[in-house]
């Protein structure tokens, strides 16, 4: 990222700034500038911004824009239907942010901010389509420009993240911001496949994806759980496959274009040939299995399955504009195939020498379907082979290395590995990960780098449902969406924590629930409208990483998902606060008030327990807690007496300090499907301590 | 409220009960039972159940009904689209509270709950219409008849608030419910007229209501602010008076099926002839003052007016089925009339004493209008002259002796009167207030009190705002519901309580966002993502009551809702009960947990200051607090000091006292248009102590 401070020609003043969150103050004392001379910003200035992703490129400047009710807004330049609905929820949103209600006054008052756009997008949003903006603030005015609406989209949602409380009024800083994405496509996948997710949520997930400049959303209809669209030429497929509950094409059209509207394009995934036995209770016919309904894989020996499919794909394609289609084809269990006398005899005569041979094969036929509809075929890792067309993209749930050995074959991909958000990884896990980060990324030509669209987010919903589906994406897809736009060299992980922080409270506004779930869930779990001390144990547990839940937890179809370990955030915030207050105290480089709160935190989980325990036997969902609880408080009992150790330095019983340590890494395991997050820190602390 | 053991037959089991919040326990031991005897069930038992409106009648039984993933539903009888969208609604409702995803399965499993409804509502819903139902549940099922779809609504939202959880899962306990309200008119006034209402807030009111029964939307369209709601024949109305927000006949016929969906009436009102200035933006002409613009009350004497008027009504009346037409009346500021020459001569010519004569005189007129379209009009306390005609129902803002009054002379009426809900008031003093309450209504015959209709809630909207509206009637509304549904015996103000913080925590799965919207404005004053300072303050204060706010704070049409007296409910819960606390503490009754938590409590005050004063000054939102956060601390302080005194019974020092006192009582006063709620506790505790 090239942050330069604006050149300031007259400004004399040099300004201080501090912010806790959103709140921020900023002291400007009198200060020479040599003109015309720039020079980098000082780290401390750009720490004052709480944008995410970072810009590519942006000059901060002094003093700041105040918001009030005088605030006034105009489209300049082309403009359509679709602009005039960003505008106004940008107003919706900037009066939610300030409480002052613009959203009837700021397109009648004199307009301060100017937003200009050159051109129209093109009619169907493409890959690869300009997404720039230029945003420049002053003390006085705003000046927002763009080629097409798609970078004014953007840029609106850049100046609602530079929104902030002072002293004197809600401000923007004075700033010029450069920017384009580095990766063109930015994705998210929700997956309706495994459960029917309703369309509130996806509308409200739709729009958190535009606060953070995603830019694909891309729709998985079925898999062996339900079929969840309706078919037109397959009616039979939600009438028998989708449990009730399927999207109607005019609710798909609606989705198309409340995602347009945010200069998002939807990619659907038809996954096929395996993950597919949903389709079979329709049309059993297309089933490879020899026992009709124990099939999860289609026939790909079958011509009557091409047939279908070609018919299918053909509706679909005309119901999706986009001009990629993704087929799937991940992770097929070759043994049905291999095991179907038929099938095998097909395989011996056709001189196919194994499933993955097979799969191959099927694959280059509905790639010619896909591109006889004039789309581009996209699927998982497995479909790419030695003859599979340069145009086809991989989605790489493997790795990065995929995707650069793809893209010296000539393939484009996107990955997906890494970005598996429905595995409860840290947000500084996925934050990390780089769609060109394999070692042997550093070797591609520039233009084999290119190959490399970008990335996805992917939400599977094996183990979520439409309550807590929102606190599993959100707010750590933010961090993989600033991996995607921001430049590659933006990598501060101290950084992205306090922001994500400022955002995550700011995707509120976009009505996304991810906020207030635990707390309602756990009211619901307590049957209590204040659950205090259950609120204690909850901030410091997370679900197990992931596939460990799936083995410690039974889930069907309909498993109700109303425990801890569907309430809680993948990440604890509070653990990875306690967590570096605990490294910092092993290392000797703790602060005054780290030990305070240290101390502090520790004295409340220990006495939490005596409040909690006679609780949780009053409801069915919190009875499994009391050992979690139990440990909770042991472990806070130990780090106690190891954090007095080390403040008065004393020596300690070593056959004391080793039992201590093995019953924390017991109590790190997880426990009614939880890991107490807290016990590895306070470990941390016990093996700081000096055995005498 | 007749409450009745179920008589238990077979049964030979005692139960205990025990519950905290919804969560709840029973320990049944043998018992024998006298066969067909019946007795009252004990308060405890009662105690158990969460209900807002608690139901005319019922008789518990023993154990409960388990609801988990078999859990299955069936309507019986006469069927309806209406009576089916309930049914789904009451699917997700159940769904939320429990997280079993019964909204995709329920209406497809096998039958426990079976809903019978008898027969068929009135097309449109009228005043009076059968609203009775039966709900009768066994351990092992659940039977709910009604006459009529309205009966089937109120059954299952009656359901939905027995769902508490137990160590074996989510169960409603085994009763029997005989339930009908005790008053036909039952309703929540939303007032579109000071400030336009967006749909969706309407929209969760209006289930928020369904859930407590209420039965009546009061929708009142315009005042001086702003005329919000289309007129086809009068355009210029909206488009010159709506500041270009307005309902659109299509939207207002869209939340007319929604509220009908939920057993609501909407009563449309168009306040005349005052409150009126925003009609005179479109037609001037209709204005009595004697500068154009300058105008609040519509020219009585013009017969344009009528003309118009009778027009108006014509087509009002034609976009609102309901049977009654609300015409406003109310606060006449009889000078306009009076200095206005033309009007006073009018007067003087028809021996017209005064304004008061003169508004009788047009609001004679407008009910003949309004009774020509077959409508009845309804009207505030000063359209009640003695020539008008009985049919017209009086809305009282002056208080339960007007509707006494007005039943004597023929008039039915509905009380508004202490439902002022806009007024910051406490639950408890709205829920004491009673329609039938005054004195004089006691010597109404049975004939007379029947003309006592009920009450409305009023959301006046003068200092409200989309945002905080849904805090400021939720959940004091449901202490209001109850009083017009349950029996005039129903009067606890401790169950009360209890049941209400059940309800609050209920209503959230209705979208009501009263819970949440004051730790989201906290972050936004703040801008720090987790305000726990301020948290604490705001935990404490109150917004001054009846109309010290206005009196304190400038509002205009535009003024941002963004402070904290705008964020904090309208009722402290943590100050209620410390106030109890300290009651207790003072008359000696308290138990050791009331002294702790007091003590708790006075700390948590007392250091906050510390933490928050640096803060404060960080938004120019939060920094006129500073003396309030001071004034908790030292009022914390005092309070602590108190508490100590009492403990050992130390006398103090009369001087000492008498200052504290006197600080407390300037504590009290308003202070950055905010009361310190505990000031007065602390007196309390203060007044205890003895002087030496």
């Amino acid at each position: 990222m090239k942050i330069r401070s604006i050149q300031s020609g007259e400004s004399s003043e040099m300004c201080l700034f501090q912010i806790v969150g959103r709140a921020f103050i900023s002291f400007c004392v009198p200060f020479v500038v040599m003109l015309g001379l720039s020079w980098p910003a000082p780290a401390q200035q750009v720490d004052t911004l709480s944008m995410m992703p970072l810009p590519s490129q942006l000059q901060l400047g002094n003093g700041g824009f105040l918001i009030d009710g005088s605030f006034g807004i105009e489209l300049t330049g082309y403009t359509e239907p679709r602009l005039q609905q960003a505008q106004q929820r940008f107003l919706d949103l900037l009066s939610q942010e300030t409480g002052i209600p613009l959203w009837r006054e700021a397109s009648i008052n004199k307009a301060t901010f100017k937003v200009h756009t050159d051109g129209h997008s093109v009619p169907v949003q493409q890959l690869g389509e300009e997404e720039s903006y230029r945003l420049v603030i002053s003390t006085s005015a705003v000046q927002l420009t763009a080629p097409n609406p798609l970078g004014v989209m953007h840029g609106l949602q850049t100046f609602l993240q530079l929104v902030r409380e002072t002293p004197n009024g809600f401000s923007v800083p004075a700033i010029t911001i450069d920017d384009r994405p580095r990766f063109p496509w930015r994705g998210l996948l929700i997956d309706s496949g495994h459960r029917f997710v309703r369309l509130p949520v996806i509308k409200r997930n739709l729009d958190a994806m535009e606060a953070v400049k995603l830019n694909v959303f891309h729709w998985r209809f079925a898999d062996d759980a339900g079929f969840h669209i309706e078919s037109k030429r397959f009616p039979l497929l939600q009438q028998k496959a989708s449990g009730g509950f399927y999207y109607t094409q005019t609710e798909v059209k609606e989705i198309e274009a409340y995602a347009r509207d945010r200069g998002i394009r939807v990619v659907p995934e038809f996954d096929m040939p395996c993950h597919t036995s949903s389709w079979f209770r329709a049309y059993p016919e297309l089933g490879s299995g020899k026992i009709p309904g124990q099939s999860s894989a289609m026939d790909p020996t079958n011509e009557g399955t091409y047939k279908f499919l070609s018919e299918f794909i053909e509706e679909m394609a005309g119901l999706f504009p986009d001009a990629y289609f993704h087929t799937g084809g991940d992770e097929c269990d070759f043994h049905e195939w291999e095991s179907n006398p038929r099938i095998h005899e097909y395989m011996r005569v056709h001189g196919i020498k194994d499933g993955a041979a097979l799969q191959a094969q099927f694959t280059a036929r509905i790639q010619k379907i896909v591109a006889r509809n004039r789309k581009i075929m996209m699927g998982w890792d497995e479909i790419l082979q030695p003859d599979t067309p340069k145009e086809v993209v991989i989605q790489s749930w493997r790795g990065p290395k995929s995707l650069a050995d793809a893209a010296r074959r000539g393939n484009r991909g996107v990955l997906s590995s890494g970005y598996y958000i429905d595995l409860n990884q840290s947000a500084a896990e996925h934050y990390t990960v780089d769609p060109l980060g394999d070692p042997s990324a550093a070797t591609l030509t520039p233009e084999e780098k290119a190959r490399v669209l970008g990335g996805e987010a992917t939400m599977w919903t094996d183990i979520v449902s439409d309550e807590n589906l929102d606190n599993r994406v959100w707010p750590r897809t933010a961090a993989i969406a600033e991996r995607l736009w921001s430049p590659e060299d933006v990598r501060n992980v101290d950084s992205m924590y306090r922001r994500l922080a400022v955002v995550s409270q700011e995707l509120g506004y976009y009505g996304v629930r991810h906020r207030m779930i635990t707390e309602e869930m756990l009211e619901r779990m307590s049957g209590d409208p204040d659950p205090v001390a259950l609120r204690v144990l909850a901030d410091v547990v997370q679900p197990p990483r992931e596939y460990d839940r799936q083995k410690l937890r039974n889930f069907g179809d309909f498993t109700p998902m109303n425990r801890l370990d569907d309430a809680v955030p993948p990440e604890s915030e509070t653990a990875r606060v306690f967590d570096g207050m605990a490294q910092r105290i092993a290392e000797g480089k703790a602060t005054p008030e780290d030990w305070l709160q240290a101390q502090q935190w520790l004295i409340l989980w220990r006495d939490n327990d005596a409040k909690l325990q006679p609780l949780l036997a009053r409801s069915f969902l919190t009875q499994d807690l009391a050992p979690v609880s139990r440990n909770l408080s042991q472990v806070a009992t130990i780090g106690l007496q190891a954090l007095d150790d080390l403040k008065h330095n004393q020596p300690v019983n070593a056959d004391v300090r080793n039992r201590n340590i093995d019953f924390l890494n017991a109590a790190a395991k997880p426990q009614a499907v939880l890991l107490l997050m807290v016990a590895p820190s306070v470990e941390t602390l016990v093996k700081a301590t000096r055995t005498n």
